[in-house]
């Protein structure tokens, strides 16, 4: 097949008659199907089960001396912490953990340089006219809107294949008002790249106006392959201490896509100057949290080894679902030229670029045929994207039946976006 | 026995040197006691047990149509809000369900003031020169702490039997820096206070200047009558909304003290209106508290009915606890007119007065004695008691026979503390 570079105006328009009346008869079968949020699906939920009905002995709730059912241990139960160590390769003493989602202590370290200044604030954030934070984008909605609820300017930069655009960062990170940046180094949402050792390495080797610039290093796919065995990454506390920068990372992680979405352990790893500033504020704010969840986790994994086999498990649900994704666009689009993606080895998405200009009619059109995908725009900041190109799939939810039903209309209306503009019909 | 008023300087040397022999006899035994926390002893943490073994088969985790093992429902499971509406005489719609730990909500209500401001807030309160809080002292020090960590300036305001002065406070709130108060309404930490209708009344009809003038009700012992039956409560929320003042007041309670404190279910509770206000901003930061938790919750107690018949079990754990507290300084104490006290019915503490300039020595004399106390002064704001007369004894967590032992030290210091004074020794 051509591509449409190489059509007539009329192939067009036969390839858009076509289209439109496959989508009509889509339309009319009244779908419902959601493609819309990284939410794993009931077959991942069930592969937790036996952690759900865990035996525990009220003689095993006291672990390395900590009574599990009692207040007290501010940073959460050893054991649990050492699992999150080790899958992090971070020290034990760098790891506190919190609830059940990671957000909540992404959040609460942002509120707390608001409210209280980081380590090497000068001032408050809360005093300041102005606080800058670097966004690279396509990135995660959930973290922009916390910059955003916090009045921050968002800079938007240009995610590559290796990670965020490093020339542009180490530019913006001159100016004393730039206060920080997001990352999801590992399987980004949702273009799925890994940073390169090159670019955490000029990462870590920033040198911020800012003394209190606050990397937010939200390793929120650090175990989560689902092609091929678990890859090793980067410690980002020990190269950040490496460059002369020991305070300047914090990083998120959590067993929300490894068990429980809605019951899961989070964490935050850190130096320990920065623990011990952060353990100061955090005492007036809570006095553990929930430590029997975090032995759940203890018991059903036993170690880092234990999760990573888990993963396995997940990998073998995932996998199927990402292969129909790819192999829908593989064979609808890719001989046409009209969208590009990239091929995610781990993580949650795929991250599809539609002609520029068309996201959003690709998003309309699939509502108006029952499929919700995640708003166009959504992951750059202010919900602006530039081009109007990034749509976001996100394939664990559904059945890989409805998944697959749900593509094929995608795929119709990235067809039918591209064949409007083309056409002029718009 | 005549009273310290009515002996000669001989009596009372003679009484001291008694009670000194014996405090040293009491030294070399080496004890180790601990009467300083509220914390549930095992006896209560056993209570919950079958919550820790709870067998939940995977088809009921949805509830309502929340699966809740998954991602969503940012108030809580319904069912879960229902109990806590029940016990509270609030509506479902106006309880939200946080974590294990209320004293993170209470934190993060105030932290929302300081970022984003309440709802009918003119300025955030970062912003403000000047933030004064009203603290009915003794009171309950994680509050006093949260004020201190956000530069709060507390007004000490004296509790009587009945609440907290209301002549004081009507006069406080008449400044529009005064934005807020500190309030366990039900056995106050450590008074063990019942407030009355009509300080209720008064409170809720208060005229505050500040327009987001902030009620921070904490019902944390709602439910936790140790003597006779539960006793109904005012729902603070109606009151306010009765007075006109519908938005003022958000109220907290937990499960910390009914389940498992460290793993137990938190809510607050507040007008529709507030609700909203604070949804778009949690919205930021949450996607839901550990809603597996919620369900263990539902399932272990069934309904409000079940928490009450629960209650009645932690009661009979919990009364001869404080009966050996009582009756040691009914025994030993008030023959001489020493010291005074309340007798709480419900509630975590027995909050004793020693002789004014007698605390601190008293807390000393315990601690070198092998038992550990609540700080003196630890329950007035910035801990400085007035007085230096406040000690909260906390009988929960030691075994009757450890907390018998600890009395008998305990009345020991306080005599030898007394007698110093009038004797001069000091």
């Amino acid at each position: 097949m051509p591509t449409v570079n190489e059509m007539t105006r009329e192939e067009l328009r036969a390839l858009y008659d076509a289209a439109l009346s496959e989508y009509e008869k889509c339309k009319s079968a009244g779908l419902k199907l959601d493609m819309s949020r990284g939410k794993p699906g009931r077959e991942q939920l069930d592969l937790s089960n036996d952690m759900l009905n865990m035996y525990i002995d009220p003689d095993e709730t006291v672990m390395d001396g900590v009574e599990a059912r009692n207040y007290g241990e501010l940073m959460g139960l050893p054991a649990c912490r050492r699992i999150f160590a080790d899958l992090l390769g971070v020290k034990c003493e760098q790891v506190f953990i919190g609830g059940s989602a990671s957000l909540n202590l992404m959040y609460d370290v942002i509120a707390k340089a608001y409210t209280h200044g980081l380590l090497h604030s000068e001032e408050k954030w809360a005093k300041l006219d102005k606080v800058k934070f670097i966004c690279p984008a396509p990135g995660y909605d959930r973290h922009f809107t916390i910059s955003q609820t916090f009045g921050m300017e968002m800079i938007t930069v240009p995610l590559k294949d290796n990670g965020p655009d490093m020339d542009i960062i180490e530019e913006l990170v001159k100016d004393p008002t730039v206060k920080g940046m997001w990352c999801v180094p590992k399987y980004s949402n949702p273009d799925g790249v890994v940073y390169s050792d090159e670019v955490i390495y000029r990462i870590a080797n920033l040198k911020p106006a800012a003394p209190d610039f606050l990397l937010m290093w939200d390793n929120a796919y650090c175990v989560h392959e689902f092609e091929g065995d678990f890859v090793p990454f980067t410690n980002i506390l020990e190269a950040c201490r490496l460059a002369g920068n020991p305070d300047m990372v914090f990083e998120f992680a959590s067993t929300s896509k490894i068990t429980f979405p809605g019951a899961g352990v989070s964490c935050f790893c850190c130096s320990e100057a920065n623990m011990d500033y952060m353990k100061k504020l955090w005492n007036a704010e809570i006095i553990s949290y929930d430590k029997l969840n975090q032995l759940r986790h203890v018991k059903f994994f036993g170690s880092a080894a234990g999760v990573l086999d888990h993963m396995k498990r997940h990998a073998s649900v995932l996998k199927p679902k990402f292969d129909i994704v790819l192999e829908a666009l593989e064979n609808e689009i890719a001989p046409l030229g009209i969208a590009s993606w990239r091929k995610p080895k781990g993580g949650y998405f795929v991250s599809l670029y539609v002609m520029p200009g068309c996201a959003k009619r690709v998003h309309a059109l699939c509502k108006e045929a029952g499929v919700n995908m995640t708003g166009a725009g959504a992951t750059y900041p202010y919900k602006l994207d530039p081009q109007d190109s990034n749509l976001r799939i996100a394939p664990s939810f559904p059945p890989c039946e409805e998944l697959a039903a749900a593509m094929q209309v995608l795929c119709l209306c990235i067809k039918l976006a591209a064949l409007e503009k083309l056409l002029g019909l718009n």
